[in-house]
This record gives structure tokens, C-alpha cells and sequence, in this order.
């Protein structure tokens, strides 16, 4: 079989964040892993990116259904003021349990904040895991003993600054 | 494998419930677990956050189908008055039947409950159980004889309290 | 186990439907079963709840895929003139084949009455059985030879009477 | 068990299809089974209700998940002139491959085209097969060598037929 | 059994792109799948349809849950200026990993796709593969080994050439 690399390349222009201000809406629950994402997100766009510590405003919500309204609730709050958030990152973590509670959330979730995104015009990041077990979880938050741990927070912070950097354009009318 | 904590942590703030107006929706199927789920809310509500008894109106409905009908038509009554409710709770029981009811019913309900918080401004907590069967249903009404019983309500509670604080805040353009 | 009793408890309140206005929809294919849903929630309305024969409108589509449209356009209908819907009850009766064509109907139906009810106002009764057999249809409306046979119909007209007379109070802001 | 006859019933009016204009928007996927499935709405329309042939405006498109779009941006057009197209069959016929293409295929259509017909106010007949094989494709247009093939485009007339009568008489607040 | 022509045939007219303005997003997440099939597009808009390559822009974002974001905030920064988008190719390659990833984002971007197309009048082809094993991605790509191995970028090109020239008559109100 021809094969290919797997995986996101970067982007051949170079974002500079250090004007945008970002929104981190996380989860609590499962909150090892949880913190583990916001972090790897949160230093990515500082280190990388030169987005400014003060620029990035965390806040917390109980568990993944709330993620869409605090995200919208939160952009509207963002727009009284002088300073819009120019993208948003949510972060929760969905583990699969016995009854059907997972698929249910899993659903309204990610067609809610795809609403969000597209009723505020402010990009909004998925960063939701959806795993059928702790391990899973454990592996895309950089933790746990496998080789193959990535922390996926890590993507969420480039792609939130490239959403944001690009979005401020697109807003100007500019392509 | 690293092992993590499961369940949700509770928030760093304190808030404070005095001045909130709550509404509980419940539906009236499976009512004997129904009712242990909204005790538990209005208990951890009024003995944790001080919220007074007589600021939680509880509505009753048939099924969970009504859930989102009767939260969005008892927001907007409330906006006539002088006192909008500041957060609504949605409670209801599903457990997989024979036919295909309950995946219908909690695909719509999961949709038209976000839906509602979305359109309306107010959040919505999702207490509504997708039980694959009777056993499952008590045990997260806290009833039954397993030691791993709990009851949901109490975490649809702590929620709905503190979403209820601070989307008053972001309301006002505060986050 | 812990047991507990499976069904429907009825309201605490006593509800007069004798001034509400009811339009059913319902469709034609395996209309024997239809015909007796319809039936049953007629009766229970007009024997219960002294709703007026002469104010419930019996429309019929096609299919169940035309259920949301007819609803819609027969509630604005109805605001053209002096007397709205109070609720409507949409009827009908889906049975697994075996093409996709039961699961994809089934979804945009009770997704589409979901919406109809939120934007107009006007509470819709989900009266559409989504059934893997001929067998599962005819017991849910109170034919065939078990026992345990129920009119659906039944439960059906008792929600809609509910829907519609607390609606009712809700739209002049009394909760 | 208790038997029951299957099938759609025919509506106890007669409609008289002489002043409709209707519009059908076909795919060219898979298209001797799509051509199949046209013919018959049209020769139904024509020959039992007198629709007019040359009030039938018959458009095609790529691929079913084009066929919302299409309706909605024909629907507008024709709202542009002075005779609004009454009612809309979109056609066509998905497989189930070896990807997941078919369902969320599938899933956007069924629930775009519920979209389009309640955004829009015009009925819009879902006349897309969702078939697991080419044998259940070919038996629902006519074709192929089983007894019971039945080309439901021939109901899909009729459903459209119905529904754009109708209609015109609750556009006008007749019920 | 009966079998018929499988696959697309093409409209029996001759659309003329030469003043067509064509945008295509495509992720960057297997990015050597997505890169062939979005040369498969440009180059059949611009050999087989006269699509000047200076009227096709093409926009890259991270993942596919960006795709519809990108496509609406695009299409509103186009109508900012004199020359409008006149149609949108999303491209984006899903494959099944080990979580539910796949199927969230699929079933969140076929559906926001749709509604970023019905909300904007603008028509968005839907170029996402959502395959299950590398091999079926490559393959739609036109690459790998197999001799039935087709590059779809070839069919939304044309799909995309189609509904921007049709839709430039529709919105003239010309059907």
C-alpha cells in the first residue's frame, strides 16, 4: 500500500499572536486530564506564538453540555466591552460509560458549539475528547505510559491562534 | 497505566445562590426516580448555595419529548414578570425500550434542551438519564443497593448554581 | 433490585380542555394502527378532559416525513383567523424495513416537530411510533393478542391537553 | 398475530393538480434508477391529477447532498417571478458504499431538506432512497426482476400532489 | 438482477466557468490526500471548464471541524468586496481512529457545511472523505495501488462549476 504521512502539517505563513485575545472554556471533570490539555494549549500559544499571558482568559464550566452556552454566553460578554475574544478554546473530556450518556452529550455538544461558532462568528476550537476508555483519554493529554502520547491541547492552541490571526482578516474583508 | 481521578472537582469560587431563581422542569415518568433526582437538586441547592426554597418553581411535564418546550415556554414567561429565572434544570429518566423510542426521543431532547439555552440566554442544565436499563436508572437516582449508587441531582444541583451566578455576571459583561 | 413503577403518574392538577383548540396530523400509511392511535387520543380528550369534539381539526398527509411541514403551516394557518391551536399531536407510525429509510425519517421527523414546536409556540405532541415490527406498532396501539397491549393514542391526548392548557397560562406569563 | 394492511391509503379528497406548479430536482448519481423514479412522479402528477406538463420544471444537480441547496435556491427564484412553485420533489438515490460516505450523506439530506421545506413555507417530498444494495435501489424504482418491485416515485407524485393543494389553502388560512 | 450505470453522468449542458470565482478550504491533516485531491479540482475547473486559476482561491485551515467556519467567515469577507465567491469546495480527509473523534466531527461538519451553504445562498460542495482505513482515503484520492482508484476532487470540481453557474442564474430569478 502507497502510504502517506499521517498527521497536520503546519501552515506556511507564520502567526503572530501576541495582539489576539483567547478564551479557554474547560470542563471539571476529569480534571487531571483536563488540566493537562488547557496547559499544553496554553503554552503553545504563549511560546509559540507569543500570545500574552494576560490575553488569555480561563474559565471553568461542570461538564461538557455546558461548553456551548458558556462559550456563547462569554463572546457576548467579551463584545460589551472594548476587547473582543478573537477565538475560543473548549476543552472537555467525554469518557464512555455504561449508559448512552456519552453519545448523547457527545452529539449536542459538537453540533452545539459548531452553532456558536457559526451564530458569533468568533471560531470556536473543539477540543472535546471522545474516548471509549480512560487510556485514550490518559494518551491525547500527554500523559499515561504509552509511547505514542501526544498531548492534543498542543494542536488546539495552533489552531486556535491561526483561526483567530486569520479570522481578524477575514473579518476585514480581506482573503 | 497511570490512573487519574474520575468524577468532577467543584469550582475554586464560591458562589453564593441567595438571590438565584431556578426552575426545575421534571417529567412524571419513572416518578419514583424522577423525584429522588429533583430532591436532590432543590436539597444541594438550598443546604449548599442558599437558595431559597420559594425562588425554585417546579414544573412538571408528561415526557422528556416536552422538556425543551416547556423550559423555553416558562423562560418566556418569566421575562414577562419582573424576575427572569436565571437557570433552568431539565429532569427526566429515559431507558432503552424495545422499539426505537428512546434513541429518538433523546437525540431531540439532547438537541432542543441545548437549542433552548442557546436561543434564550439562559442556561439549561441536561438532567435528563439515557439508561440502558431499570438498574442503571436508580443508581444514578442515588436508589438501589449498589455502594456505587449516587444521586445526579445532587451534581445537576451544584451546576445549575453556578451557572446560574455567573452567566448573571457575564450578563452584565463581567467574565 | 430495587424496584419501581414503570409508566406515567398523571399531573396533581385537573386540566379542562373544554375551550382548548386541537389540531391532529396524522399520516395514512399502516393506517389501521394509525386510524386506532388517533382514535385514542381523540377519546381520551373529549371523555377526559370535556375537550369539544367540534375544536379538535383531524388533518392527514402522506407520510410521516410530512409531518413537521403540515404542523407548521396549519399553526400559522390557524393564527390567520381568531382561534390558534393550543397544541397539535402529530401521529404516526414508522416501521423498520429493510432499507436506511426508517432510521433517516425517523431522525429528521422527530428532529423537525422538535423544531416546529420551539418556533412557533404552540406545544407538538411526538405521536410518531418508531417501531422494528409490525407486532411492536400494533401493541403500542392497543391491537394485537398480548396482554400487554396499550393505545399509545391514550397517553398522547393526555399530554396534548396538558400542553395545551398550561400553555396557555404560560404565554400571559403565568408560571 | 393480528394482521394489518400495509401500505399508504389513498386521501378521502380528491386533488385536482391543474393550477400547481411543481418543481423536481433529480441527481445524477446512479442515474437510470433516478430516471426511473422521475418518470414516475411526473406521469403520475400528469395523468392522475392533471398537472400540466409543461408546469413541471424538472432540474438536475451533482449529488444528493446538493439537492437542499437546490430546492431552496429555486424555491427563491421562483418566488422572484409571479408563480411560485407550489410544491418540491427532490429525488435520489444513495448506496451504501464501502466509507461512511452514505450516512452522513444521508443524515445532511434528510435533515436539510426538513430545513429547507419549514424555512421556506413550500413542501419539499424527501424522494431519496437510502438503500444498502443495488437490488433494493433498482426493486423501490421499478426495476430489477423481483414481484414486488414498486417505483416510489409514483408516490412521491402523489405526496407532492397532495401537499402543494394543501397548502395553498393553508397559505391562505383555509384549514 | 437488472444492473444499471453506476456512478455520475454529466449534465447534458456545457457550463462556461470562465467568470466563475471559486473559494476551496481544505485542511491540512493528511495532507498529501488532501493536496491531490484539491489539484484533482483546480485542475478540472480550470482544463475542462475555462476557470481562470487567478479566480480560484485557495485557503487551508488545521482540521475539518474548521472547514465550515472558514467557509462562512470567507464568503461574508468575499461579499465585503466586488467579486463574491460564487461557489465553495470544503476538502478535508477523515479517517477512523481508535476514539469517536471521526464520527463527531463527520457527522458536525456534513451538517454545518449544509448550513453554512443554506444560510449564505451560496452553494458549498462537500469534498470530505470520511473513510475507514487509509487505503479507501487513498484510493479516492486517485492514489495507492489499486486499478479502481479515482480522484474525487475531480467530481466536486465539476459539481462545483455546475452549481456556481447555476446559481448565478437562480439568483437572477431565471430557473
Amino acid at each position: 500500500m502507497t502510504s502517506f504521512t499521517k498527521g497536520v502539517i503546519p501552515s506556511t505563513e507564520k502567526f503572530d499572536g501576541s495582539s489576539l485575545r483567547v478564551l479557554i472554556v474547560h470542563t471539571r471533570w476529569n480534571y487531571e486530564i483536563v488540566e493537562a490539555l488547557v496547559r499544553g494549549a496554553t503554552e503553545t500559544m504563549t511560546s509559540e506564538y507569543n500570545v500574552k499571558a494576560e490575553n488569555i482568559s480561563i474559565q471553568s464550566v461542570s461538564g461538557s453540555y455546558e461548553l456551548p452556552f458558556a462559550a456563547q454566553s462569554l463572546i457576548k460578554a467579551s463584545k460589551m466591552g472594548t476587547q473582543w475574544f478573537n477565538v475560543v478554546i473548549c476543552i472537555g473530556v467525554l469518557i464512555k460509560g455504561s449508559t448512552m450518556h456519552f453519545e448523547y452529550i457527545a452529539e449536542a455538544v459538537s453540533q452545539g458549539i459548531m452553532r456558536v461558532s457559526l451564530d458569533s462568528g468568533v471560531p470556536v476550537v473543539f477540543g472535546v475528547l471522545t474516548c471509549l476508555n480512560d487510556e485514550q483519554a490518559l494518551e491525547r493529554a500527554g500523559l499515561g505510559d504509552r509511547e505514542s502520547k501526544h498531548n492534543h491541547g498542543i494542536d488546539w492552541g495552533r489552531c486556535a491562534v491561526e483561526m483567530g490571526v486569520k479570522n481578524c482578516k477575514w473579518m476585514s474583508g480581506i482573503i
